[in-house]
């Protein structure tokens, strides 16, 4: 039990992460590694305004997970949230807004739009806001720039990303998806200083061509990824041949890729020293990725929590 | 009765106004009238962003009572409205607002700010918010540039309208007041069209220092005023020696002016045809100014229907 207290103790953990599947391991490494030495470099290609406001799906998931306000029925919101504004602009401006927000959920996405106009970075105002919510692990963006995914589909040819995702609920064939970084997307000093002071670096279970792809798309970030110290390991999306949740598989058929984890290990490439796949998937080899099969479904804390202790003890010691 | 029903048929009426008072006239206007013949030039002195949503205090008041949603026992805001948005950013965010804002309240500023963001006037902006409300009437803003009203106090200096109003509570000493034109403010078409086709012009009984003085400052406005075919006649504010609610009386005896309808009235000078005042009030002479005496305190919806049709049957057919 000893080694459990003590196993992350002075290690710096920077995770590449999205939004609810994340959360689940982020909530682990909270417990079973210090809080202050966890680096979240959150995506942020999900972002997007609506009335007016901008938001961040995945930073406000992580953030309201991290804080213990999330919805817990739906994992992303805030708990016992309101509907007032939406019926409001429906009711009397016969506004149908098709991205659900509560009335909580508005207030964070007021504040962060007007310290952004007042001239704060995404970045600047992401820590303003974690740390008046009490969270004590650094949340992220992967950039301060504009980087939105953009998915090509058969039915309704290139769509924003959540007109993909919540208006058309990820339905359309994804025929492509485009990762367009614009002149002002680049690494933060912040992300920079967590991923060079890093002794791990974790890709989290999240969607590997929604959620980490925009991550590793950000101009900097795999050269970066090839020259730290730390070992890179990802954990798999896939369990038993499908995703937890959301459209994983269903993107990696639409794509042509075997739903598999060694499809998904071979896609992060040479990036990965090791890789966290799932005792319910079939084995496999893949050159000298270091492997471990352990049960990455995390159905509630103490299964999160067990997860990131696992892969912490697994990972330590390692040289690159 | 015959009369009271064609009374106003074929008048176009112009009513300057601002918030809460001005309201319970246009309520009565709107009933003794045809509301498609009403244009409403309202008062944006004490537009201001809070939270980076632009609000128009006069605008809503005057929005929401046509509209019939305004809350009963305050005479503004939304009936029935919550406070979620609010609470949240007080208790997630440690964010105290000291300007209230209820949630359904907050969907008409966000559509706003949008559709300002996306390159709209706040006449069409407004024009657009109306419609979709079913009012009938026209509501113009007074100009569509940025026209701060400042409130120099002996307490606290230069204060904005809403910090001298609501922040604190207008109690501070008024030392004098600003209206600010910047280089965009000026008529709007609409408001020029408004008054150049009026068979009458009335300058609502709302406070003629806060609400009245800015649309009359508006560069072209005085002008416009004394060169249209329409009398103009104004309401008094004050009834038996003081305002009816509100700090009229406190900024007319801080400003050294004697608190009387004449007052009022000889501050409008030379552009009123008409003066309505309150039986209450003691009796005046000024000049050329035709003068009567009706009962003006507006207390129900009866009150304010029967104050409008005597208005409108008492200039009927005048000549300037």
């Amino acid at each position: 039990m000893g080694s459990e207290n003590t196993v992350a103790l002075g290690r710096n953990i920077a995770v590449l992460i999205g939004g609810v599947g994340g959360a689940k391991l982020a909530l682990g490494l909270m417990a079973a590694a210090q809080p202050r030495q966890l680096s979240f470099i959150v995506n942020t290609g999900d972002d997007f305004r609506h009335l007016g406001l901008k938001i961040c799906p995945d930073l406000d998931t992580l953030m309201y997970t991290l804080a213990g306000i999330v919805e817990p029925s739906q994992g992303w919101g805030i708990a016992d949230d309101t509907r007032t504004v939406l019926q409001s602009l429906s009711q009397h401006y016969g506004i149908e807004a098709w991205f659900g927000l509560g009335d909580r959920d508005i207030a964070t996405h007021l504040l962060r739009t007007q310290l952004l106009r007042e001239g704060q970075s995404l970045s600047q105002v992401t820590a303003c806001l974690t740390r008046r919510l009490g969270i004590e692990a650094r949340l992220l963006p992967m950039t301060d720039g504009d980087m939105p995914t953009l998915v090509d589909s058969l039915e309704y040819g290139q769509l924003g990303f959540q007109e993909y995702f919540v208006k058309h609920r990820w339905q359309p064939t994804v025929k492509s998806i485009d990762y367009r970084a614009s002149r002002d997307a680049r690494l933060t000093a912040a992300v920079t200083e967590a991923l060079y002071t890093a002794d791990l670096v974790l890709i989290a279970p999240s969607n590997p061509w929604l959620s980490i792809a925009p991550i590793l798309a950000v101009p900097g970030m795999r050269a970066a990824l090839s020259r730290v110290d730390a070992p890179v390991i990802a954990v798999t999306p896939i369990i038993a041949g499908d995703a937890v949740k959301g459209p994983t598989a269903k993107i990696m058929r639409e794509l042509g890729i075997e739903v598999s984890a060694r499809a998904v290990a071979e896609y992060y490439g040479d990036t990965l020293a090791g890789f966290v796949d799932d005792t319910r998937n079939p084995a496999f080899e893949l050159g000298e990725l270091r492997l471990t099969r352990l049960d990455t479904l995390m159905t509630d804390l103490r299964k999160k929590t067990e997860l990131a202790r696992r892969i912490l003890e697994w990972s330590e010691g390692w040289a690159r």
